[in-house]
């Protein structure tokens, strides 16, 4: 663990990633040594931070720390933090404030391999709001993936849906709908979290010649779906073998996409 | 400062309040080794960590925190944080997680003598999103309100509708609307923070043969109102002389409200 460059576990109990949420993060595996997508995870990490103004430290920095780091710890969950820094007084930020950025490392998670082969999915009663300004950003103001969490712990992964109804994420990853030829994503501009595979797969699916499709979904289109699809950075895709009453037996539409996961050149760099 | 009662000023960087903004605070006035109104808040604290579902410490353990703080600090702003606790993995709540808490302690703000006399509030162009499950709770996902003050900074206090456009609140106050002889203050079961002088000041108002509305209000009705005022539990209650091109030159009818916020038995306790 690395609290700006230094070890350390612990921050201010006036840091405002803590008082307000004001920061961001990302998560990203380290395997034998190579820190998988991270010039990626900066990218989204740098821009999360300029939307809410926080001042990001710069690549080639927070690349020399994860070096430093992942000797000791080759294989393993890095997470990256970057908060607006102490609190002068109030909610309006300093326009000086000094960002905290800090690392913290946990074992990679000892899934159990039938996921790999297919996923429950349940429909969450807590529904997004929508909020244009934060959207697709991963903050730390994710008390909406706490509770929809704790109401889908028997389930693989809870589904969420916004106010409105619409489709937007799992809780902890971002969902694919498969149906013919097009690859279906929920738009993220009112709320969600856009990941870095999310970008990664539509990439993929664009290069196989598989038309692309970022915009509203509705549950209908969800149940329709030839096969669906989830992501994170941590499990890589896991493909939804069932979804409340609906079943998809037939996985062989999402194994195409699990090439971009496998422990090959493409995944770890 | 205190950390789970013991003097310190940082907490675990796996704390689930940085790390998720899982938790709740309340921020109140030590006025000469007298915490103003500390039932009303420890009550306050104590619903909203029951609606996340994070144990509350008792009041008595906290009461004899503060008690023993106060000596030190005898005007004071004090604020006291409860998170979950630590993290064991991802968003998902550990049901045996033993929360944390915390007591800062800052200097009372120095505000302007005439901010008491009147007060401007300036549309913030954030508009509040609508989650009826975090709505009214004064929890740790505030970044709404930091992106909203640094908007209004050059006024005294930002004014925040939701996504529908109704009036909500300030950005760390609540809002008041009298008219005629009614007291109107917006619902907040959508979004919004519920303070305590708040529930003082309609109380107040009641017990004066007022009636209170708590209701949706559109700002039409407070362009139109008789008087408009903010409350919160450190600078108080602040008139509005000013929202927009609407300016109220008259303030008597804020007066008669003013004397729950001086400085008498019914303030101090």
């Amino acid at each position: 663990m690395l609290v700006n460059g230094v070890p350390g576990n612990t921050i201010s109990i006036r840091d405002r990633g803590l008082l307000y949420g004001d920061g961001v993060f990302r998560t990203l595996c380290v395997c034998e040594e190579r820190p998988q997508h991270w010039p990626l995870h900066y990218q989204k990490l740098k821009n999360d931070c300029e939307k809410l103004g926080i001042n990001c430290p710069d690549f080639a920095s927070l690349s020399a720390e994860l070096a430093g780091l992942m000797p000791a710890h080759p294989n393993a969950v890095f997470k990256i933090i970057v908060t607006r820094g102490l609190s002068a007084r109030g909610y309006a930020p300093a326009p000086d404030a000094e960002p905290t950025h800090l690392w913290d490392i946990s074992p990679v998670p000892d899934y159990p391999e039938s996921l790999r082969t297919g996923v429950t999915l349940r429909l969450c009663g807590l529904r997004l709001a929508t909020q244009p300004r934060l959207a697709g950003i991963k903050h730390l103001n994710r008390l909406e993936n706490v509770l929809a969490a704790a109401e889908c712990a028997d389930a693989d992964e809870g589904l969420l849906l916004d106010t409105d109804g619409r489709v937007v994420e799992g809780v902890r990853s971002n969902i694919f709908l498969i149906s013919g030829e097009r690859l279906i994503t929920p738009d993220l501009s009112r709320c969600g979290v856009a990941g870095v595979q999310r970008d990664r797969v539509m990439a993929y699916a664009g290069n196989m010649g598989m038309a692309v499709e970022v915009r509203d979904v509705c549950l209908d289109e969800l149940y329709a779906a030839d096969a669906v699809f989830l992501t994170n950075s941590v499990f890589g895709l896991w493909p939804v073998a069932q979804f409340e009453q609906q079943r998809w037996l037939d996985l062989s539409r999402t194994a195409q996409f699990q090439v971009l996961f496998e422990q090959d050149e493409s995944w770890l760099n």
